[in-house]
Order: C-alpha cells, then structure tokens, then sequence
C-alpha cells in the first residue's frame, strides 16, 4: 500500500526540504545513477519500473542526457508509453532523439489521441511523416484530423475515444454494451447520449448510471443540459467551463454539432496549472515554460529580449534626467533622492497591475465592473500617495534639513502613486482590448511610465521651486 | 441544449472583449438590476433561477451591497445552497450578513461537509455556535471534528461521505448495494475497498466497475497500491499528489489509517488556482486573494505594508548613493546613468527569482537539483552581463563622448547582472530552507541587493577611476 505520510506542515514553496513527499529524492537519484553506471542491469530496470510513469517523467528531467540515454536502452520494449507525454517539451524533445521510431509508434499507439498530439507536436515535421506511416489507416486519419485543429484549441486537447448512447437505450443496455464492446476509452467518467444525427442531447455521470436500476431509461436520468464544447473554442475557455461548472468531462463537438470527442478533467487541471505558470512567468518577464530546462546559453538568449526592452526604458528614463543635469550639479540631494519616487511608484503600480490581470485571467475583471475597478484604483493611489508623502516629507525634512525638498519629494511621491494606480489599471485593459497578452508587455510599459513621471516630478518641482 | 459557442479565437486575458463566453455580460447585469430595481419580483426571481448556482455566484460578485440584499430577498427559500461556496471570501461574509440563520442553515445542510467548513471558517464565532445548534448531532460532530483539523490541511478539504465496500464483496452485491443505499455522496468517481479494520487496500474507478461483470470479486479488479491521503496532509501536497498522477478522488485516512474521508478532483482545482493566484499576487507585492474585492481604503491598508518595506529598502540605496556625492556633484552624468545599472540588474535577477519560485512551487525545483540551477543562473547572468556590458558601454561612451565612463558602466553591469543571476537563485533557495514563503519577501530582498550593489559598484568604480 502506498502510503502518503507528510508529516511536517509544510509552507507552499518549502519544497527543498519536504524530502518526504517526493519519490524523485536526491538519495533515489543517486541509488539509480549508481546502478545505471554500474552493469546491473536487471536492478536499474527493475528500479525503473517501480516508478508510476510521471515519477520516471520527473527522474528523466532531473538527470543528463547521458543518463537519460542509459534509461531508454535499459528499459527498451518496457519504456512506459505514460511517461512520454508526461514530460515537458525540452526534455521530450531531448528523449525523443533518444528513442528509435518503430519503439516509439508502438509507444504512441497505445496512447489517447490527445497525449499523441503533445508528443507529435514536438516532432520535426520528418519524424512526424514517418510515424504516421507506421500507423494504422484510422489512427493516421484521427490524428491528421487534429492536427488540423487550432493549437491551443478544443481539439488538440481532446481525445476521440468516448462513450456515446442512444437517447432510447436503458441502463441494462448500457451496462451490457460496456462489458461487451471493445473500443472504450480507459477512463470515462460519464456516458453521453445522443439522437440519431450524432448530436449530444444529454449526459449521465457514471455515478448516476451505477446507481440505476436496468429497466430505467437514459433519457429519463440524464442531464439534459449538458455543457458542450466546440472544437475551435480556445483552451481558455475549456478550462473556464471546468473550474465554472466543476466538470469532469465534456463532450465535443464539430461545426455541425456532432459529437466527435472528449475532455477530460486530468487535461484541463494541465491548462489551468500551465496558464497561471506563464502568467507568472510572464510578469517577471520571462517567456514560456521551458525556461528552467534550457541549458544557460539557450536560457540567456530566452531572456535577452526582455532585458534589451528594459535597457531602451531604463535609458529613456536616463534620458528625462539628464535635462536636468544642471539642476541636480546645483543641488546633489536631489540625485540621492530622485530613485525613490520611481521605485515607490513602479511598486504601487505593479500591485495594481498583477491583481488587474490576474482578475482578467480568472475573469472576475470584465467590462461590465472595468470603470468601478478603474476608479477604486485611482482611490488606493490616493490614499497611500496621501501617507507615504507624508512620511518622506519628514524623512527627508529632517535628513537634509530642507523642508522645501521634503514638500516637494511629497508632492512628486504622491502624484506618482496616483500615476501609477492609474497606468497599473488601465494599460492591462487597453492591452486587452486591443488583444494584447497583458501579462507580456504591461509591466515593462508601466515602470517605464513611473520611472520617466517619477524622475520627472521630482526634478521638475525641485528646479521650479528650488532653483528659480 | 446549453451551447457554448465561442466564435472568436481569444488570448489568455483579452476577456473584457470576450463576452460571448460569459452568461454575466453587462448586458444581463443591466437587465437584472433593472428587473430588481421595478417590482417584477417574479421575473427577476425567474432570471435568477435560470443561472447556473456558479453563474449566480459570479452576479453577486459583480453588484454592489444594495442589489446583493435584493437578490437574497427575492430569492428567499430558493436561494440555491451551491451558489455560497462558489463565492470569494469577502463577497461571501458581506452575503452571510444579508441571509437570517434559519435559512443559512437549511441552505448548509444541503451541502456536502467540506462545502460547509468553508461557510462556517468564514463565520463570527457566535454565529458559527448557532449554526451548530441547529444541527442534527451526526453533523454537529463531523463537522467540529472537520474544524479541528489545521487550516489548509486534507482534513478541511475532504467531505466525509464517499462509498466504501468490503474487499470480500463482488460487483453484483455492490452495485444492489448503490441502488439501494440512502448515504452515498451526490458525485463519486471510486468505490474504496476497505479491509475489516476500515482501512482503505484498493480503489475501484467507477468505469472498471461498470465493465465488470456481476460474479467478479472487487479484489480482484481494484488498483492495489491506491495513492491514501492521511488527514494532515497539507493542501499542497494533495494538490501535488492529484496533479501528479491524475487523479480524480482519492481516499482519506486518520493518523490510525482508518478511511475518514474523500477529497475530489474539483476541490483540487479550486487549490491549484489558489496557490498559482497566492504566488501571482505575493510576487507582485499583494498578499491574499480578496484584494479585487476589498473597497479602495481596505485596498490601501492591505498594500501599505509592502510598499513600506519597500520605502526603507529605496531609503538604504539612497544613502548608498549619498556616500558618493562629492563624485556625483563633480560628473553629473554620473547621476543620470545610475538608474540603468540598478534597473537592469533588478529586471534580470526577477526572471531568475521568477523561473526559481515557480519551479519550487510545482516540484521540479528540489534539493537533487538546486546546485546545478544555481551554476546555470550565475552562467546566464555571465552571457547577458556581457553582452549588455558591451551594448551600454559603446552607448555611455558615445553619448557623453567619454569612453573610461562607457568602460565604468560595461564593468558595474556585467557584475550587477552576474550578482543578480546569484541572487536570484540563492535567495529563494535560502528562503525555503528556513521555511519562509520564497513569494512574499524574495522579490524585496532581491532588488533591495541588486538596487544598492548596482549604485555602488557603478559610483565606486567612478571614483576609483575617474576622480582619484
């Protein structure tokens, strides 16, 4: 019985030392490096394959290619076909080139359409020609078919496998059909009816069907509204309609309405995992998910662009100080001083800014409450403007003995604070509506914002009231 | 026939425009509060009752105080009991206050228990004890015992009805077993074999159950090694362990490893977005999730900290800055390049931060593989130093025609850039050893260094070579 006994309560991220919850531990690691190098072939492999398929997926990340070479020959036919989509991209590529075709049709041909599609994604458009010539002429048909979908849509998260049900059978019919039939998906979770076009018209969780006795009909039992997916709908909104409506399956169907596919909750949990992932990543300006797989020299490319970004603004902002060089020679306080107004205001404006698109991407900001929120924001600037130019008023009063400076430090951090309430809410929204990814370019456009003002602000006071 | 139809292929966040995907568009908003507003009590109640009880939900969340009232009073005894823990924690303590006590418990008791915790954590202790009272002593128990289980502990997660069977028994004496029974949970995806002690030894998915013919014993087509939640697991870890080996519901033991409980896949995406949210918003300097829905002063107040660590830490660069104005007042340029070097390595040392948070968050950064993560990131800070080295130095060098200058700034960020790739790595590293949330205070500490190491080396470095 595998037992799971985390014994500490452990803080979200305290991963490093909850040793007790991994399989992968850095002690397994080195107990299967160990036996790789050595000639015991039968131990690694019988190591090897006491790991469920997504813990061989987590160990294959964590070693070198070197090893990863030792653990697809030392696994050979037994490599499970589980592990293959259960890898990120870099390293399933990585694995890919590793693993001899015919091994690897035999391994796609025992997986559902969908985790096919993640792997032969990944494929350079030749392998991918080569395997679908292994195929059977139905697999190869399918797999073309969702090849042709949107990626990103509907119908390459699906998997065309399902149990669809005439809307006249009974529950005994059923259970009969499901015993009897062989080409049943390996997990479902609910039958779908459908009328004589194809057409879904209702489901029935299995919980329902179990429960039921023989002579009952499906059309008396089942959920009659059922939610349907298109297969364009983006996968977005596939993962609103799970988390919304706590699906755990939903049928798919094509243009015409015909029931064609399945997804499953298990894919869903996957989009909702990898959409808060790069919006995280995002924000902090690094782009994609492989990012932590990439060798340094790939990872730098992967970030230069971001920094190059940052280097043109952080010059702009240069730039704005620079016409007050004569202001700052006279009076060398201000330099010491001026990075605080734009670091208070880029901080203010990003806590607008991440709870803005975090609210888009869970869709609790719409337009329908965006001009409350716009205003709410202004208001926090406001009022955090309001205590915190009061506190570097004093602050710098007392340090440089200048109480003119400190009123004008508080007047340029207040006004900045109110700037950046204002620009953290609305450039996430303008970005939307003009389509644009928020989470990619707004931080950058909003520290450009306060910097510049920021630096501004206060040299513009400064010279105005000081120096005149 | 609910059809979903999204027309148009939408990006993550452009939902201000997406409104064909929402049932709460503005314009059903409009049409509400309008029908709320007039005396259409039975049309208002009509529109109401036609949402789905999430949907519901989502309305309340998008209204203000006033129409909240209206809502729960047209409603009345139909409130729809889903419709409360569908709610966010802010909304929802506001609803509390607006329903009477006999309704909020007839409501509850239609809930299944971890439903109920999560109404009642939310509850005034007097009203909690009220609730109670009025409670059969079956459900009085459970849920106190529910209550004494840490906060974000499998404990408060789990519901305590679920379907367990004798491991002796067959597949026809289950299923006359489901017909028949009364207490079986609304939605199940397993049946739990238990041995004569209640201890849990297999899991039998509901399609296997299906498929299976009546004769067949249930130990003979269980999965045996069943993935068991003890009831002091953290949330992250049950989080982990669904993700990980997709599963759909898993069964919950007590310290003594007697069956308690069930834990299902659509609590666990509720837990997977939240901690995905938490870690959004802590990065961006915004603790909890109910800031979106606090009013602008409760906003202020809950931000005001961080940007108060913030000020001290913009205070400490600044008197960095001041040991150095002697040198500053004779180069002013000094002054307007500074920024860049600070900005840059702040920028680069968050996408290290980043990449390392997110990567300890989801397991794939762990003890076995932190030394080689932190080489990389020192590498990746080597490359980008570099060649931003020599992009700032051509440009200061022609800008302010002084190439010793360009040589200053190429050497400050080639080092700032390799001691933000440092840092970024260690802090978040050092942080989750002594058991710190990395999220919260990682970001701070980081540009704190970056922000005065970036000021200092550049101005240092001018002193020492410009000015002596």
């Amino acid at each position: 019985m595998t037992e799971i006994n985390f014994k500490k309560k452990i803080s979200t991220n305290a991963v490093l030392e909850a040793k007790d919850n991994l399989v992968i531990t850095s002690e397994f690691v080195s107990r299967i490096t160990l036996s790789l190098d050595s000639d015991y072939n039968d131990t690694s492999k019988n190591m090897l394959l006491s790991l469920h398929p997504a813990d061989l997926a987590d160990l294959i990340e964590t070693l070198n290619e070197d090893y990863r070479k030792k653990i697809v020959s030392n696994l050979g036919d037994s490599f499970p076909e589980e592990t293959l989509p259960s890898m990120s991209v870099p390293i399933l590529t990585n694995v890919l080139e590793l693993i001899s075709i015919s091994l690897l049709t035999s391994l796609l041909s025992k997986l559902d359409t969908d985790d096919i599609i993640y792997v032969l994604e990944i494929c350079t458009d030749e392998l991918r020609k080569n395997i679908l010539a292994k195929m059977s002429k139905d697999a190869q048909k399918l797999i073309r078919q969702a090849l042709n979908y949107n990626e990103e849509s509907a119908g390459r998260l699906m998997q065309t496998d399902y149990v669809s049900i005439p809307i006249n059978w009974n529950i005994g019919q059923v259970i009969d059909y499901l015993r009897e039939s062989k080409r049943i998906p390996d997990e479902f979770y609910a039958l779908f009816a459908v009328d004589s076009r194809h057409i879904p018209v209702g489901t029935v969780p299995l919980h329902r069907a179990m429960r039921t006795k023989r002579n009952i009909k499906i059309s008396d039992i089942m959920t009659k509204d059922p939610k349907i997916i298109k297969v364009n709908s983006s996968q977005e909104d596939v993962a609103f309609l799970f988390d919304q409506y706590e699906l755990t399956s939903a049928p798919v169907v094509d243009l015409r309405d015909r029931l064609i596919g399945m997804i499953t909750i298990d894919d869903v949990v996957d989009i909702i995992r990898e959409q808060a992932d790069e919006d995280i990543l995002k924000l902090g300006g690094v782009k994609g998910e492989g990012d932590f797989y990439l060798d340094a020299y790939k990872t730098a490319r992967n970030r230069f662009s971001w920094l190059a970004i940052n280097l043109i603004t952080a010059i702009l902002a240069s730039i704005s100080i620079a016409f007050f060089s004569a202001t700052i020679k006279e009076l060398v306080s201000l330099a010491i001083l001026m990075p605080i107004v734009a670091s208070m205001g880029g901080n203010a404006g990003t806590q607008t800014l991440t709870v803005a698109v975090r609210a888009m991407a869970t869709r609790e900001l719409t337009s329908s409450n965006a001009l409350r929120v716009f205003g709410k924001e202004i208001l926090v600037g406001s009022y955090n403007g309001l205590i915190f130019a009061i506190i570097i008023g004093f602050i710098t009063g007392i340090w440089f003995s200048d109480y003119l400076l400190g009123l004008i430090i508080a007047l340029a951090m207040f006004f900045n604070l109110i700037i950046a309430g204002t620009f953290g809410a609305a450039i996430p929204m303008i970005l939307s509506h003009f389509r644009i990814d928020p989470a990619v370019s707004a931080t950058v456009l909003l520290t450009t914002i306060t910097d510049i003002l920021g630096f501004i602000l206060f040299l513009g006071l400064a010279e105005f009231l000081l120096i005149n």
